[in-house]
């Protein structure tokens, strides 16, 4: 069906979009019944599901004028596959529920879904379903299902001596949100990892299987995230400075806003890499950086003293 | 944790509220891994996954001055738990997401999680997970998560011939619904039923084994729902008025408002009940009741002619 570019989801009706939305999502191997049904049916061949779900509130979690519908459709489901990645699993089926104004553009919401969908794509997951609603303020809500191959790895395992290792980008999402928040739209960069991050989906598996003690994704800033991690896990951490990358554009952005650089890293979220601890005496799979160690005692500290920085979003 | 009666979320912060909820959601044998990880972890014996999504909007779905947190708990697992019913199958667990203002009292999203929790418990699911998150608008986000014995029933296997049938309560929500929106709150036993829907956990199951060739659950509206499976079969379905219930009740508060009784039947929602087809040659399961047949066609029709009442919630 063609949708007329002017068009809004109420001038198309909830029955038009499910229509305009089934030609968005392709099929795959591991849907046994897509959408169109009271509920979906996907294969969990071993036996368990894992699941993780999220809300995607507008003005909060994205902004409108910041990013494109495709670019947050990227976003969240990249937020949910993230959290499957740092559990060592893979998505396999998401359900995507929209809560919407009835004058949003139906456009926006079609370019939303394609980038749900090609985000999904890049796992091999896809779109079972969800649900379409009116409301005052745009919401979006996913859940993730997919599975794990070994043993999930869960944020409680980290023991003292375990060396804290990082996969993925760090600092440069909270970089390009602190430019978009000034109004600029450069370093392009910064801009464009805040606007579709890049989790690293191999690296939840490959250190599941490289024997990784503890792992999260670091969704709402490293040092917060780290936390959880040394709280779950009843230990303490310590990260070190030299070991955290500082992209040359992050330095750039930091001289022009007047703030320390490693803030960006030490505080940012919204790039989905995974943090995880390993026993010391193995080699860290491809692609993952030694951060940091583990110590008894409790809580996060930075070379060894407290940081004192802003550690993470406050949700309420 | 003991939560101060006057307490908002924002006092609760997002962790305090996560160790109150904590103890609302009581450990199930199906869950390997609950709550307070990147992701759940939940036993599927069958290798295959039903799942469900449902987004509930304040003052759409739900009023905050019509019915209680606890109420509201219930209403909304119940739609989800519905979803999977339908198929013929059982929830055994839910994810929950919260988009809340920062203002809403604590004590009503606990009691919200308290009925939650008791409805999950009529089934035997369990709350896995879930997000909570600041939104200028309250939203709950259900996914349910489930297994079905034998095939999924599905929409699209009504045959020319076969009876139509429903179980459990309809109209009665509608009824509720009708009273409250005028200011009244009674008669208690609609009221009650708009405010905390009974749907018929045990007759999907049931229907399946039964042999049913379609099922939905009556969400929206009887005709439009029967609509749903009408097109989707791609037959005609004509309900008879003799043989759909109308409790004295409804009666009432036809003669009250000036309604029509049989439209709350018709067109009403929330309820819950499932309408299923089965081959004409077989005894219906205990619980089930005639409503209609299924004829070569399409479209819904109520004593053979087209219905002109309401037809069910629009969404847009």
């Amino acid at each position: 069906m063609t949708v007329p570019p002017d068009a809004t989801l109420a001038d198309l009706g909830e029955f038009g979009l499910i229509e305009a939305l089934a030609q968005v999502f392709p099929a795959a191997e591991q849907v046994l019944l897509g959408p169109g049904d009271d509920a979906a049916v996907v294969a969990v061949p071993d036996g368990r599901v894992v699941v993780s779900t999220d809300l995607h509130v507008d003005s909060r979690h994205f902004r409108r004028d910041w990013a494109s519908a495709l670019d947050i459709g990227h976003r969240v489901a990249a937020a949910n596959l993230s959290d499957l990645n740092a559990m060592g699993g893979r998505a396999t089926a998401l359900t995507v529920g929209l809560a919407a104004p009835a004058d949003l553009s139906a456009d926006w919401a079609l370019d939303l879904a394609r980038g749900i969908a090609e985000e999904c794509g890049l796992v091999g997951a896809a779109v079972v379903g969800g649900d379409l609603t009116g409301a005052d303020q745009l919401v979006v809500a996913v859940t993730a299902l997919g599975s794990v191959a070994g043993t999930p790895v869960r944020r409680t395992g980290a023991r003292p001596g375990d060396v804290v290792a990082i996969a993925g980008r760090q600092g440069w999402a909270a970089g390009g949100l602190a430019v978009l928040a000034r109004g600029f739209r450069s370093p392009r960069t910064l801009v464009e990892a805040y606007r579709r991050p890049e989790p690293p989906y191999a690296a939840g598996p490959q250190a599941a299987s490289a024997g990784a003690t503890a792992m999260i994704d670091v969704s709402d800033g490293l040092v917060a995230d780290v936390g959880h991690v040394a709280r779950a896990s009843a230990v303490a951490v310590d990260l070190r400075t030299d070991d955290l990358e500082v992209p040359e554009a992050l330095h750039a952005v930091g001289a022009a806003l007047g703030t320390e650089p490693l803030r960006f890293v030490l505080g940012g979220g919204d790039d989905h890499p995974l943090v995880a601890t390993f026993p010391p005496d193995r080699p860290l799979p491809d692609g993952w950086r030694r951060i940091g160690e583990v110590a008894e005692g409790d809580g996060v500290t930075v070379d060894g003293t407290s940081y004192d920085g802003p550690v993470g979003h406050v949700h309420f």
